[in-house]
């Protein structure tokens, strides 16, 4: 059993808000959250359908229906933790990639996934980007989250402040061609709707777009997700 | 006003076994409405909040509390529609993208709208992949789906029936580099959970995994839509 106030706790760390106000963030599924265990996120509360240790840790045992009642996935695999959040600070990189606005918590997700295969350990977010510790993001960065470090700060000083070109993914750029790109840069995505804001722009060296195959194709865009993976993929492979 | 029936009727093609039973799709938004409009499938119905054409055809108006009672989506913009579904057969390609078994509408919806960009106009999938008239599929593809097929068929028999090398997305494969592959074969992609299923296996002539940056890189996979956008930027740009 777990007490009213606490269900009614686990379940305000939904909004960004009160997520800063105790400095907490809700993390589901097994798998999940043993990797947030082995990572430096500090663990606070272990919650468990079951008795059985995770990762050596006897979890306090919770009913199925109160599990349901906080959790935000539709089917919860038994397990929800909390952890603390542990301060990040930007490191200096070669490759650093930048998301100006991004909104959808799924691609931001699945950007930090796509980030650590290819081995970036940091993601440089505008400060109104969707929150990191979304549970959305949470669930589609399938743990990769507790190794990338998602940082909010101020493009514009962070752009001025590196002395590395900067490249911006823009539907009106030029076509981007693996022999034109090199690992040491800043690649910068814009939001799913906006693009890329204009004082971003004019601090930009180059703009590139993921050239279509024909040029009668009728998609106007591609997935944010889809050009990060694309880009990443022809730098790293 | 929209009889109880037909709300009834509607929101009955969430369902697989009555879009096939009626041979009918509900598509939702403005921009997928007009695009499946100018494409071979056929209008049936047209709804709209407000009175103005769409695609120069008048929409039945509809009141917007019986459009959230049958919309997917969590803020409606006014618009949907009822189309036929047409008829598709495999055509004759170099370069087929095959999917076996996939299972997550959004990831099988980006997949479409990518395949779409690099000029694949048809996707192969086994019989028991999600549905392509999924609504989260319709809504992922970003209207893609009305332009490119997605065909149903037993994986082996198609393998076994084209002259083409058939090769593997597969996590155990060799590392794949952009000088071994071309734009004349077959790529099989696997369910998100299971992979690609042995006897599919068999009939490969090689597997590729998309190499991690480092070894010791801790995520043990890449989202499959993901994976198919890096290989179709590797043989396409």
């Amino acid at each position: 059993m777990v007490s009213k106030n606490q269900l009614k706790f686990i379940r305000s760390l939904n909004l960004k808000k009160n997520r800063i106000k105790h400095n907490m963030i809700v993390v589901e599924g097994l798998k999940t959250i043993s990797e947030f265990i082995k990572s430096d996120f500090q663990l606070v509360k272990l919650f468990s359908t079951e008795k059985k240790k995770i990762n050596n840790i006897k979890p306090e045992l919770i009913m199925e229906s109160e599990l349901k009642s906080i959790s935000n996935y539709k089917s919860p695999d038994g397990s929800l933790a909390i952890f603390n959040i542990s301060e990040r600070s930007i490191e200096d990189q070669t490759l650093y990639i930048v998301l100006d606005k991004i909104a959808d918590p799924g691609n931001l997700g699945t950007i930090i996934r796509t980030c650590e295969w290819f081995g970036i350990n940091q993601i440089i977010c505008s400060e109104s980007s969707v929150d990191c510790y979304n549970p959305k993001v949470i669930q589609s960065s399938m743990g990769s989250l507790s190794r990338v470090n998602v940082i909010y700060t101020d493009l514009i000083k962070f752009l001025k402040s590196k002395n590395l070109p900067i490249y911006l993914a823009d539907l009106n750029g030029k076509k981007l061609k693996k022999s034109v790109i090199n690992n040491e840069c800043i690649w910068v995505f814009g939001s799913e709707s906006h693009g890329i804001s204009k004082k971003v722009k004019k601090l930009a060296h180059k703009s590139f777009t993921i050239p279509k195959y024909k040029k009668n194709i009728r998609t106007d865009s591609l997935n944010l997700s889809t050009s990060v993976a694309i880009i990443l993929g022809l730098l790293r492979i």
